[in-house]
């Protein structure tokens, strides 16, 4: 119904996740109300993405150089690490503000039903940074699912004879929750977790 | 947090209606997982849209050419002309697929609270259309709100000195709807516009 041009790019935007027909049709029709130069930049952003990014050389996070910003900083605690699933969950801890280490970005989660064993992701240079950049603490960030529990267990284990200290973020109540909507489990957790006050 | 060619991506995202930061995030990383193919195409896609696309000189409906493949199209019925808002109104009576006469794009309705006056859409060309074409039948195809009912009446006081036969198409209930959420206006016309069976 549409001219090729708009018609390839309603079919682009579907590609994206979430994105139905409706949705990509309002998108594409949407760009005819940008700017020249916005619509040049859009383009040309989309277009040099992938070259432009990088994985960092240490841990893995988005970088247009070598080396990404975080392990670039001085100021940064360089004997702590913070390892996450993938480079947007290092963003969620900066948005937060308070921790101060380096992080380490595993891209992925060990899942052998999915076929991802622990050589397909991050986790050998995880254990040569620790052994080489004298870390003192590792804290294991990653979703409370059977993956992530599945990681955070081999990644302990791997690293039990190194001696470093490993901790694991709480799982419990979130802030403002409705408690008759948490399940069983979190509950559990929550109640064994429990500190005093 | 992220480099600058992600970052800008999401800027861009961003200014797409109904996308905020969250979304933005997560479409522009999710291009990360298709093909170099698939991106240049988007890329390209989206430079070359205000350029390629044009208005058809006849009925203002989008076209890569002078005209659009429905004014080109000798099949249709030429003596029938279906005022729509804009260009994509004409796609959803394509997809409709039983319509066979011509379109007229208004790009717009009149309001003048908005400072869209007659004169800013499309409706000398109609006018002209009619006059040039032997056209017999005019279809006003124009959302039900105030500002849909100003055009259509300024049009049908316009077209009445031309002889040409002016319909509305019904307002009324829609298929499948729950009468209890049907408002009284609506409910008010269909009883109106009551047919006999």
């Amino acid at each position: 119904m549409y001219p090729k041009t708009i018609k390839d790019l309603i079919d682009c935007f579907k590609k994206l996740p979430g994105i139905g027909e409706k949705t990509a049709e309002r998108l594409a029709l949407s760009l005819f109300a940008l700017d020249d130069e916005v619509i040049l930049n859009f383009s040309s952003s989309i277009k040099n993405l992938k070259s432009n990014i990088k994985r960092c050389k240490k841990c893995h996070n988005f970088t247009e150089g070598d080396l990404c910003s975080i392990c670039l900083d001085e100021s940064r605690e360089k004997s702590v690490i913070c390892v996450v699933e993938e480079p947007k969950n290092v963003v969620l801890f900066e948005k937060m503000g308070t921790y101060n280490g380096l992080y380490h970005v595993l891209d992925g989660l060990i899942s052998p039903l999915d076929g991802i064993n622990p050589e397909d992701i991050n986790i050998k240079s995880l254990i040569d940074r620790i052994e080489k950049d004298k870390i003192k603490e590792v804290i294991l960030a990653v979703r409370p699912t059977i993956e992530g529990e599945t990681t955070a267990l081999y990644i302990s284990k791997l690293l039990n004879k190194t001696g470093v200290k490993i901790t694991k973020i709480a799982h419990g109540i979130p802030l403002g929750a409705d408690m008759e909507y948490i399940d069983a489990l979190t509950l559990e957790l929550a109640l064994e977790n429990r500190t005093e006050i």
